[in-house]
């Protein structure tokens, strides 16, 4: 589940971001616990061999290692590489975002122009709504694990009623491998023939209804191009490698010089590694962020709620058109009148 | 109440920006006051046990351990971390605003094509406007602390004047979570309504009417999405945290060595911490920004005025469709005329 | 008055920018002219005291603060804070340019689909974006100091010919604070009342001519809401801030050491110091674009010309809708008629 | 092809991103290995030259270049560079992405709107969607190597079926260079026609087909526009020139200074320069992102399958035009029906 | 003329951008040729003088001054302030040319609603177009220094064929300034004289190629505007000043110091400053980037080529609009057809 912070961080006090740090699901402990426990194990043998395990002149070569190492870590990029990287991915993790799929707009459009108190009015716009949140699963079907796991098979979809056993049938009659457009072909089809019906006064309306369930569609698709081709793999790899390969020659870089007599000791030696433990901390969450946002169908704590979104579209969807339709409350004169 | 600074800043001058320094609210004092002060605490008292309470050996060690911090103070990212966090927040702001939601084209449209000077065409445009400041009491209220607190139950807008009695009952008949559909369902329905009875001349009138109170709808339920799904909270914890763990190591890191034959001793010891201070207020203002345009809905001193907008769109609105409905001047030869 | 250097600049010669840099007009050296000379005076003033004033052991506590503030320069962030600082202000301001608000569209608009020669005809057409206009100077009386200056009263724009006597009357009859809309609300209902009197032909020319003058009305609106809530004032507070400080901490930091047998003396002792100056000079002017960016409605060398945009929206308005209406030459054969 | 990794990130892991680095194709190994192994072999050779070939007073003066070169290495501007080239191309290379073309919305459009099961009707359909595919394919002949392999001649694509005899001569009877239109031009006039032969219903309806098949047109214009112009050349010379200068001085300054009684030698000699090429591995795949995104229209191992878009369009396009056209199951109640 | 180059880089191998770097026009050889010899010169004398022609104290001072010089210039912001602002001047340059105005869209719907094959017919579609391209000549002429060039007096434009005398004489009696829009008003009012003579047989289809020309007028209006109001003077003195004062320092800083005795001298002479020399090329051809694209209009190598869009503009459009007005090959079932 999205982890939702906004109720409490309305004001800005001292206080506000600490609030959100004793919560485990979503937080940055738990991003990159493992990789810090791993470094820090690895870590800890190399140092305890260095301190118990070596001859005096093992360990001026090892000291030496270290200075040559930790003078040269600089040569791998990391700040600006990282900074653009994830910046990139914010953008678009927003742009899909704002695709997603809100069905507002053809509900409240279908309610508004596909007229008729009759049950054959209300099939029409249930139906028509049906089918958009249908394409919407076929589309989280491919691009989200959640909704994969939801909706494995068409039955399962049956099941829980976004389809009849009909449809499926004619689902499956198609012979092509992409259908994810069959049931906006359906919607449209509907609102065709509820025009030819009268239900639609004017094919303005229509146009209208069609634009709205278009939009939507049109939005959805986004996100699975999205998905069809991702950013090359190649920025993947050099961020992923920059970041990791630092943290390896930080292993050997970052230890403490100790041995006695040994030119240019560290001032002191107080066994653990505070500092660079907070620099893999804050870098390799800062990597985290970018792999969060990357993909966020998935099933990290931060993903978004498909499986949510559509029990909303559905719920909200039937009762825009069916329980909500055309039932303004009489018209009266405001308090403001003068 | 957000400050406007627009007019004192019209023209740059050297002192352009000193005269708004002077006040209080929404300054970058205020923002960072008691960080600072409790941060220059606990300096102090580090400061003193150092100077005061330990022995010459412990003053050694302790000096090696500021040596050791301040030298690898540079392994937490603060610079680029910080400008493209707030970089982000900023694009997130704005995106917001530009949808907060100003009901002046639903109003203009509404005057332009919904026709009649009777008290049945008045009460139609005034409701079909009231129904949309409405819709956006009820985001609103989900979203701005201020607007939930002016509006804590619909009781309280009914006794407002944004809805009657009978409307409430309506509104509560609808058993679904998510209402604030409702009254757009409403207002659009009026349009509908309002053809039929023709106060609408063309079925085109009513696209363009329904057009402008989708696009206010629309943008208020993005505002309302980006509620829904904020920046993952990983993000907010990794820049808050390393600024944060920063100026805490400062705390040891950032300590005057004074100990009478010290190795490299600060050349000057003036006891007062200036320059980490204004570090601390630097960043820490930084950070600041970005925590106050993360939620512009709450009731920091720069957060948008949720109520005033309220009170501007319905008195704007009723004063569009009602009071100048169809009243432009008699049409006269200007004086450019040849 | 804006300038304009883009014909200057057309081809890329290495002398290319330099013949930008000889007027004093909208140039740098006006822009940080006076900080330099105080930042000059000031320096020179504590220059002089240290050299002249100090006994022997004051001097040595002067060079110890030096060292330190020196030191500890890098502790104050503006590289980074300037250039996202500066970035978010071109975007602000490239936003608004493109939302100033040309009159052409409407205008073309008007005359293609409002027709008639006669009186009538032209009446109605040169209004409509008389009106158009008059709302734009209504917009940029709110947040334009230059149009504020030129129409400080109602009867200034009557004078200047935007509105007749009885147009203000009527402008002035509305009991509202913001009135900005009214002038769009007469255009508007000029346009219908054309649509009644058979101006204009069809429905959907109505819709048109209505369409565009809603874009220009929504662009205008837009500006006019950048000005009603502005960045949160902690943004500039704490970029303007941390250059002023920067350099106020330059003022002690970059002194030269000049004391004889004084520990570490700057090499040689130029008096003057160049290089400081030319930071401050490259800083303090790389705040001043976000400064002239901010406001441009203001009276800075660079900020737009609200009025001449003004009378170039009257005259060409008035020149496409009434003197150019419906005179296409005479259609010809052209010479690639084969 | 290009490669999709998105399913194996779903959900983040510490191991996430190793499970991708183990393919070749389209991976960081491939992208850098010529230059690496370049790289190395010269460094090899220079290195051992200096070890052996060298009399002392070379020695010297070559140990003297190293420490000459290796203090100024900084001077080449590569972090920021890159920071920001990169930076534009991935924003090109997703502007353009988001223009490549899918061909679903004309294609539901004509199902829509151009009735008829007839042949007639049908050919109609299928014309239409199939001369929107031939315009792509003209597009992409010029823009993608793949596509201009695949079909070299007008011939191969009339093999191929998108084309018939009759249109090639009919397209070769153009005296004109430029010829993409003209397929869109054909399916244009095919919908006029469909119209007076009362195939469309609606002249709206005819708007809303083309309306559709003209976003289709624009947006493949687009992809093609940013190959007709792209950005200067002087750009893309600047930043791969900087690169490979740093690691042409680097070939010098990298070298361990090994020589005996040598002024400050590397503290070890490793005769491998580990961190070296791990810098010139990051760099140079830096660069090589923006290689890769800048003409993805190529025959790289990420660049976008533009003939497998051309086979998803047509069967896709001829499943929906014609398959599935108007083929929507019977209306039923729903299980949610209360 | 523009320098096409993306055909080389079709696919990224090592050698891709080398083969790029062998031509000079738009090379960065040539763009910073200029400046990179003369700053030689300079450097040259300065190093001869010190040299040669001083004495023993004076080397001393000069080197002292190199000292104080080298040490201080990283107090000249470099790479933030190119980064941020090439950065800027990539996305207006953007932004222009997807504003440049290629006319294939309302060809296309010209010769999709303007119908008939008589003469008559044949002249409408054909002055349209032509008025429109003439439109886009007028806005080139302000603009485009090539376009000027090519069409000094509106008798050029005449000769050429784009303008008729007649129009010649109308379009000078107009008694304004700014005279861009009336072409287009005159293929606006074509436009409609076509609806009334039957020639568009809809409303709706008016509104379709009205509005097609108008997005075409609007993005050359938008191009104009940005050449009207360009961005501050101020950015670019800053950015030019700050680049072009650091190579001046540099021409000290840089400076070898041999003598014989000196503090800290350069441990080698090659008397040619290649590292300064490569920061100089790649700093100020870095600074070329903005300086190119920030006049596109202009007559650097790269460039848009205004005349050749003109060109293309006429050919095409008389191509779309009137030889391959309706001409659908022959409606045949495909060989897909089942």
């Amino acid at each position: 589940m999205t982890l939702n912070y906004h109720k409490e961080i309305m004001t800005s006090h001292p206080w506000t971001f600490f609030k959100l740090l004793w919560n485990w699901r979503a937080s940055v402990w738990k991003a990159v616990i493992v990789e810090l426990i791993c470094w820090l194990i690895v870590y800890g043998i190399i140092s305890v061999i260095y301190r118990c395990a070596l001859a005096e002149w093992q360990m001026e070569i090892f000291e030496n290692i270290v200075r040559y190492c930790q003078k040269r870590l600089g040569y791998i990029p990391l700040d600006l590489l990282l900074g653009f990287y994830v910046s990139m991915n914010v953008d678009r993790w927003t742009y899909r975002y704002r695709r997603i799929g809100f069905i507002d707009n053809p509900c409240l459009m279908t309610a508004e122009y596909v007229r008729g108190h009759s049950d054959v009015g209300r099939m029409f716009r249930r139906t028509i709504i049906r089918y958009a949140v249908l394409g919407q699963i076929m589309v989280f079907r491919d691009i989200s694990l959640r909704t994969r796991r939801r909706f494995p098979t068409l039955d399962s979809i049956v099941k829980a009623g976004f389809m009849t056993e009909v449809e499926k049938k004619e689902f499956e009659s198609y012979k092509i491998k992409c259908k994810q457009w069959i049931c906006f072909n359906w919607a449209y089809s509907l609102v065709y023939e509820a025009r030819k019906k009268g239900l639609i006064k004017s094919d303005l309306y229509v146009h209208q209804v069609i634009d709205d369930l278009r939009t939507f569609r049109t939005d959805l698709q986004s996100c699975n191009n999205y998905d069809w081709t991702p950013i090359p793999l190649l920025y993947n790899h050099v961020v992923c490698l920059a970041v990791h390969f630092y943290f390896l020659v930080c292993l050997i870089a970052r230890q403490f010089i100790v041995h006695e007599g040994a030119f240019n000791p560290t001032p002191i030696d107080i066994y653990f590694p505070v500092m660079p433990m907070l620099q893999l901390f804050f870098y390799m969450s800062w990597l985290k962020i970018a792999e969060v946002m990357m993909n966020p169908y998935g099933e990290d704590d931060d993903d978004w709620e498909t499986n949510a979104l559509i029990d909303r579209n559905i719920h909200m969807g039937m009762a825009i058109v069916d329980a909500g339709f055309d039932r303004p409350p009489e018209l009266r004169k405001d308090i403001f009148w003068d």
